[in-house]
């Protein structure tokens, strides 16, 4: 690996205002949202088209440099930390929405868009891209479609990967292709598409996607509800999708996340004796609102809800989901000097009763706060671990508590990560899950991976090692 | 390849009844529904457990004997056929629907679950599973998820792989894996499972699944329209997309094809200057529908259609039906002593009226007569070539035409295979494909072939060849 002809030829393919070296800038890229330990990468490309990108590639390809992809960096679990003096390639420069097609159902987008701007380009329109990663401020589509990102919309409308018909990929040999199709129906051979979409940049750097869109709701109600029993409001997550609910949204909040936001927000009460909140959006024709929102009261006070109050009107609505938009920034500062690591289970929802059991005995046991909130619609939890990053031995109960999530997960049916990815913070977790799911599988991505990517230059080290 | 001792070891691991080698009961499999050459299997084995799939395909695997997974053997091109002295396993003896679990909104089947009995059972807990082919009478849950099926409701509700969560799945080596999870989102790496999904029993077979379902539409209203101009009828179907409609279903069927039906079911008349006529049902709560019907019928008539019906009344609707599920047995009849060959292409639904335009040209060039219907939501055009199966040059026009089809679909933005998949017949517009969106992909399929199955046993020389 010879660094300095690999830098002086990709002087040659990309302009000099396109590549960063200085010490100051490079820190920016050292780390992401998780507490991985960070990395200095030894440069950082800014491609502005899919032909740049490509020759970047090839050079690295050709020169054996490790080559990190990154735009965002919003991950959670390391994905995009630049380790063994890997280059970044920054795609926040290929920015555009290339075509809004209302009659095809399709966005075509470059990956530096962030998915708030996509998606106020597209209420416009009326329509909208569903997944929501609560970073969707500043995450983009590139980083959501490496990551395979989900959100609070995800029980009623999945994940990305639900919503990308078809996408420019460069491959680790710098070779342009496009995956998928512009249509939903796509039989074109075995779907690599799906392949790329959640490997974490280590299979392909996508440069822009067909994705498909959706009309906007005609109506949102926002009801809210409370527990005195954290099981209660798991097992309403069932009896609501049992009497055929797909909730826009289900959102779950433990006694430990009201009482952070209550001394954050002072406009923020709860009821004394609840344990745990559901926040339900429905969606539908305005026509039909008032009985499903009587449909859905009544299922929740035979759940044991109560103090059940719902609005259709926007200011009211947000002053319910403040309870939950504050509950990350009210945990920092609930627990100053320390840090949170949102960790990102999912079990089948009737196993949710046993999942907020367990994560309570798993705090008890290490001793660390854990305040747990999550999309429950589809089963995903964010157990929030509660650490102290300059404590030697709270961090390593932090990686205990976390594998012990994992562990939990994966009896329960479930899984390790829903939509924060595997990065490198869970690389033990998948192959536990693998273990359990079938080991052969780790076989079969080790070698796809050589497949794909034969001098391992694409994000090496993430998702998983080929040894 | 020891076929002898195969056979006694296959005898050891499965009961007598369960292999069939009388020569009458293997032709029933030497076809399936398409015109691709037929070929005798030399063994049927019909297994009741996945453990006994996983030891039959552990032993082809050591005696190299080629493997061809089989159930509805409805496939319209080749997919099934056992060439070369291929063995068949046929899954049908995996018939039972082992859960419905509304809570977590799944339904856990055996493969060999006919998709009409499936939603059978779906329909007494009030869901479905929305993937319709029309041959699902016959079709079965592990046919569909080999073949990548879609349907009717594909525009809405996509094709198998957005309703399959999970699946039990016996590589080619015979290791029984679990690939996916049974919840919506699942990040456990690489998406080995979508792979799986649509290639044809060639990567892996599906013993059983976790598939999403869905609750039953509250209410339905279908409308019929006719269109003086082929074109206008196809425009049609981008404004009510652009519009915000994802309509149930919407039908497209040509004037030739409204000309069969006439001949076949007398009770189904249509106006002598009507060249197109659109079936579209829309689906929501019954407070919403006349609005939905008013907005609808409004742009049919912006659109050029005209006597346009509607109704929700069950006998009704199978009425207006009727003409869309008499369509293949008149054309059979019709033009008796003839065979049909249903082409399979999707273009973005913006270029429908080019692809329209582009199906008469192809015809008249050829002098082959076509008679066209599709699922346009999603841009799905079936146009079915009318050939003569004793006049070589008929044959040879057939494949012609196929294959200028499938080129004007590439050359509009869309794909060859929507919903059929590649089986043989469709490998070179396949390549033809892959030369325009990136060839490199071709190569990485075959790879990925071979990392599956090294030694080339499941369904060899389908979807791909390896060389």
């Amino acid at each position: 690996m010879d660094f300095e002809s690999f830098r002086a030829e990709v002087k040659r393919v990309v302009s000099g205002d396109k590549v960063i070296e200085s010490r100051g800038e490079l820190m920016l890229y050292s780390y992401d949202a998780s507490p991985a330990e960070s990395a200095i990468p030894r440069m950082v490309i800014q491609p502005e088209t899919t032909n740049e990108v490509s020759e970047v590639i090839k050079l690295a390809n050709e020169y054996l440099i490790p080559i990190v992809p990154s735009s965002g960096r919003t991950s959670l679990h390391g994905g995009p930390i630049p380790y063994n003096g890997a280059v970044v390639l920054d795609l926040m420069r290929m920015n555009k929405v290339l075509e809004v097609n209302l009659e095809d159902s399709y966005v075509h987008v470059e990956v530096g868009v962030r998915l708030d701007e996509l998606n106020a380009e597209l209420a416009r329109h009326g329509h909208f891209f569903p997944p929501d990663p609560a970073s969707s401020t500043a995450a983009t589509v590139g980083g959501s479609l490496a990551n395979g990102a989900g959100g609070m919309r995800g029980a009623k409308y999945g994940t990305v990967k639900d919503w990308v018909l078809g996408a420019e990929v460069v491959l680790p040999t710098g070779e342009p292709v496009f995956m998928g199709c512009r249509t939903l129906k796509c039989r074109a051979g075995y779907d690599l598409l799906s392949l790329v979409i959640g490997s974490e940049g280590t299979l392909g750097v996508i440069t822009n996607a067909y994705l498909k869109i959706w009309p906007l709701p005609e109506a949102i109600v926002r009801l809210r509800v409370y527990f005195r029993d954290v099981v209660d409001a798991a097992r309403a997550v069932g009896m609501i999708k049992a009497r055929g609910f797909r909730p826009l949204i289900v959102e779950f909040l433990d006694r430990g996340t009201m009482e952070a936001v209550s001394g954050y927000v002072k406009e923020f009460t709860y009821p004394r004796d609840s344990e745990a909140m559901l926040i339900i959006d429905l969606d539908g024709p305005p026509e039909a609102m008032k009985r499903y929102i009587d449909s859905m009261v009544n299922i929740l006070k035979g759940a044991g809800g109560y103090e059940i109050e719902w609005t259709g009107d926007k200011d009211e609505m947000d002053r319910i989901y403040m309870a939950r938009r504050a509950a990350y920034p009210a945990l920092l500062r609930l627990f100053s000097g320390m840090r949170v690591m949102p960790e990102d289970i999912s079990v089948p929802p009737s196993r949710l009763p046993e999942a907020v059991k367990g994560i309570g005995s798993i705090a008890s046991k290490y001793g660390l706060k854990i305040v747990t909130w999550g999309h429950v619609g589809d089963g995903n939890l964010h157990p929030n671990i509660i650490y102290n990053p300059n404590d030697q031995s709270s961090v390593s109960k932090l990686y205990s508590v976390s594998r012990e999530l994992g562990l939990m997960a994966i009896n329960l049916g479930g899984t390790v990560s829903s939509e924060h990815g595997i990065g490198v913070l869970k690389k033990d977790l998948l192959t536990s899950e693998l273990e359990v799911k079938g080991i052969a599988q780790l076989r079969l991505m080790k070698a796809i991976k050589r497949v794909f990517d034969p001098n391992n230059i694409l994000n090496p080290g993430k998702v998983i090692d080929i040894d």
